[in-house]
């Protein structure tokens, strides 16, 4: 049985509980060095830990893959794939782009996510078949933005410093082929391109928890998430979620390898 | 006599009642060119419209100096410097990282200000004297984060993309030297500087609306802001603003001519 919207907020009810707290504390994140845990990591490895205890209540038969913990029935049906705090350098900063995401995978393919963020009241959610959002504003279903172009799209990265070599080439002639591009909001990019606001989304070198939760969200609102060569972005890698199938391709033409 | 507090909160919320409507509408920023006006751009206006029509109406004797319409009486002993939307295309993407602006100038000296979002419902204010924060988290006074030094320091800028020729060369010996650099968030960097979640912020080539309702903010918190020569920022220009003296005297000592 898959898990409902129910469980899905359970989930990102217990992370927040973990994070909120730690966001703002004002503790600066030099003292990391003056020894113990700063207030990110703290709250990382607790949100996760509070994550993984309903899970494996619930569902004790899936695996589960989380940025802070080992991995756990990587080869069963369903896996859990899951980042408590994507964006830390974000929360670190005091920034509200951060969020919490976590994926259901069946068969290595993301099939239902959420991306919560706590500070602003929003969760964008994937149930399967359509995406949602929650929040300030409303609850509402939320789709892709359709019908733009290459030169007409507004396109997010978290950092033109992470594209290194070929990479780099292909990033910078996309970046000077749309209209607006943005740097700095990690997962919160993907939500705004899920729910119609933005255009395109490239990402270099990210892990399969980057992601996880959000390939569902970008999908079932018409959206299309894959690798630089077009294949699955479910482990990761280079990404480029677009939102349309043509714009996609578009962006896709001048990526691939 | 000198406004309040209150009566910033009535500009605030007028402009507000302008801008939040019509911020996630959906309409594409493409239709701009279908004729018409986009929904930044009508915001921008009916906002700043709407300060103005309070300050006419409380403090007809002062000037106005705005992004949108003509300035008035700049040569008055109060002046008031207002940015309706700072950070469009911020607003424009869907991210909740813009501001309205509004400062106070007496005699050239940016004396009292307000920023604020309204999409998280933040808003960060300077009486004067002291610096505070109103929003999710509660009500209380905001401070910078003091005994940071350049190495340890947590930096934003807009984009590195504004910077040429030797201010670029400037930005990038600074950018070298911080522990975090981030870019993207207008107004909002300055807000997280106040608060003291961040400890530096560069900009080049703003307006005196960019920066006018920010300076009182920074400087009432306890940081510094001035130009690149050390100079006032009140009429705008390359921006530098620190959390602490020793932190600008730091970054001023890279970036003066």
């Amino acid at each position: 049985m898959l898990p409902d919207r129910e469980f899905f907020d359970r989930l990102a009810d217990a992370a927040k509980a973990e994070t909120l707290p730690r966001f703002r504390t004002g503790i600066s994140v030099v003292n990391k060095e003056a020894g113990g845990f700063d207030p990110v990591t703290e709250g990382d490895r607790a949100a996760e830990a509070a994550i993984r205890a309903l899970i494996e209540l619930d569902f004790p038969e899936h695996g589960i893959l989380g940025e802070e913990f080992g991995n756990v029935g990587l080869d069963r049906d369903y896996v859990w794939v899951i980042d408590p705090i994507d964006g830390t350098r974000a929360f670190i900063s005091g920034l509200p782009v951060w969020g919490t995401l976590i994926g259901l995978y069946h068969k290595g393919e993301a099939v239902m996510g959420i991306m919560d963020q706590p500070f602003t009241g929003e969760r964008y959610f994937a149930d399967g078949k359509t995406a949602s959002y929650r929040g300030p504003g409303g609850d509402k279903p939320i789709t892709t933005r359709t019908g733009v172009d290459l030169a007409d799209a507004i396109m997010f990265t978290t950092t033109p410093h992470m594209y290194f070599g070929e990479a780099k080439t292909r990033f910078e002639t996309i970046e000077g082929k749309v209209r607006l591009s943005r740097y700095g909001v990690d997962c919160y990019a993907f939500a705004l391109l899920a729910s119609g606001h933005i255009d395109l989304v490239l990402e270099s070198g990210v892990k399969a928890y980057d992601v996880g939760g959000l390939i569902p969200l970008v999908e079932q609102a018409g959206g299309v998430v894959t690798d630089w060569n077009g294949g699955p972005a479910e482990m990761g890698g280079n990404v480029v979620a677009a939102g349309s199938p043509e714009l996609h391709a578009q962006a896709l033409a001048l990526l691939k390898g």
